[in-house]
């Protein structure tokens, strides 16, 4: 029955360096970079009704749902439930866009293939300017290096085989139109320099390194975030800041062994896909 | 430690049509088509030993899987569990060559990325003449469309979300040599002209549908797949042949509920992965 109640998981995105990349259309403007997506993620359903979206249960426009909503024109109510906090680097927003798109695509019966439906979520997202790149490797699963810039048919994406334990540690947000909206240059160059690194010796070790290098150099630190990298590390973790937000990740448990309250997942293996 | 244990898990995979593609190197050389990952797949450990390979516990050599041993020039044994029967349309020997690679090289501390492996494996089953497209759409997962042939980077993948459960029945084995060592023009065009449909309206039942129109026009029907498929669609499934074995495979319960002892499993929605 069109309209019925479906459900999408979408794994969260913690990107570790990135280069900005300004395209002629949205299907070409993106970024590239690595980044790793998150068991913990977020749960959208889509069914008839009013035109509103919840954020877990309470009303929240998310501006690339609206836009979602809107070029398909559905008469369909948007649940969001995310155990990623917004606005600290979790790709929360571009999830719940994939998500919608996922979602609504079967519980409306519209016709469109996989590839199409996260071009639009990926469009929603940068126009909306709240993401660049965290809809296709949310799509993907897994640790994901962006080769290529922009929705399926434009970007490219390649991948690093890697089972670990995840911790995060999220302390502030950081705004990413803030960051974005400045001089990009310098930061894009770094993170250009950093995939090239991981391209030529790709493995999880070298994309770790890589980031915290990123990090550095793109000035984007701050103290606490320096101090609960070089804890975890002490502590026989594999840390790194996430893009952006003031939110330390880390392969294995260094942060909890280092004494933090930080919270434990693992790499997601699948990427997005409907719930059964 | 390197040549430690190590597991990957890879789903099934059934084809319902497909144009083959030969072009100048392995890379290149493929097939579009559609088919469909199954949860029910086949788990690959690879660790240091006597250059062996087990299939189910018998020492059995699977030429895609030596390949890859040879090229990587690794004293590893592999060890294959094969959840599927081989020489049914199931893409057990995709499925080994990439559970292989991706366990080698995680065994071994190899530096390639996952396009890389995927790559490889490609191009051993290419080489071995016992697959084109198995192995790209096994590392995608879903209900996956082969729209481009060849390895990652040369190959484009695109696919239409779907939550089935999915029955099967291998009746018998139909030799993939027989058929693609005839002349596979026609049947290309078949299978061209499928894919094409499938784009055009991008659904599961245009897919199944499809996949039926080109058994019948490539006259790869036998009198038992077609009385299957006839039985399974009246009881209310959605059946269709795999390419290539005299295998039935039906989105529903319309095998069991026809009265065949058919096995039940669900669409894989993630892909080849490592096990943890």
């Amino acid at each position: 029955m069109a309209g019925e109640a479906v459900s999408a998981f979408v794994p969260g995105h913690v990107t570790g360096f990135f280069a900005v990349h300004d395209g002629e259309t949205p299907m070409t403007t993106g970024s590239v970079g690595g980044g790793i997506t998150l068991a913990d993620g977020v749960t959208v359903t889509v069914r008839a009704g009013e035109r509103e979206t919840y954020l877990d249960d309470t009303s929240a426009p998310i501006a690339p749902v609206e836009r979602i909503r809107e070029v398909l024109d559905l008469d369909a109510t948007v649940l969001v439930e995310s155990a990623l906090p917004p606005g600290c680097g979790f790709g929360v927003s571009g999830a719940a866009t994939l998500g919608t798109a996922l979602a609504a695509a079967e519980s409306f019966d519209l016709e469109y293939s996989e590839n199409e439906l996260i071009s639009l979520a990926h469009g929603a997202e940068v126009r909306a300017g709240t993401g660049l790149g965290d809809v296709v490797a949310q799509a993907h699963g897994g640790m994901v290096l962006r080769t290529e810039p922009g929705a399926p048919g434009e970007g490219e994406l390649d991948g690093i085989s890697a089972r670990e334990t995840v911790e995060y540690l999220a302390m502030d947000e950081l705004s990413t139109a803030d960051v974005l909206d400045g001089d990009t240059d310098a930061l894009s160059e770094f993170g250009q320099q950093s995939l090239q690194i991981v391209q030529s010796e790709p493995t999880v070790e070298t994309f770790m390194r890589a980031s915290r290098r990123f990090a550095r150099e793109a000035e984007l630190l701050t103290q606490p975030v320096i101090e609960a990298i070089q804890e975890a590390n002490e502590a026989g973790g594999d840390a790194a800041m996430a893009m952006l937000g003031e939110t330390v990740f880390c392969l294995g448990t260094g942060l909890t062994d280092a004494g933090y309250d930080a919270e434990r997942t693992e790499i997601d293996p699948a990427g997005a896909s409907l719930c059964r």
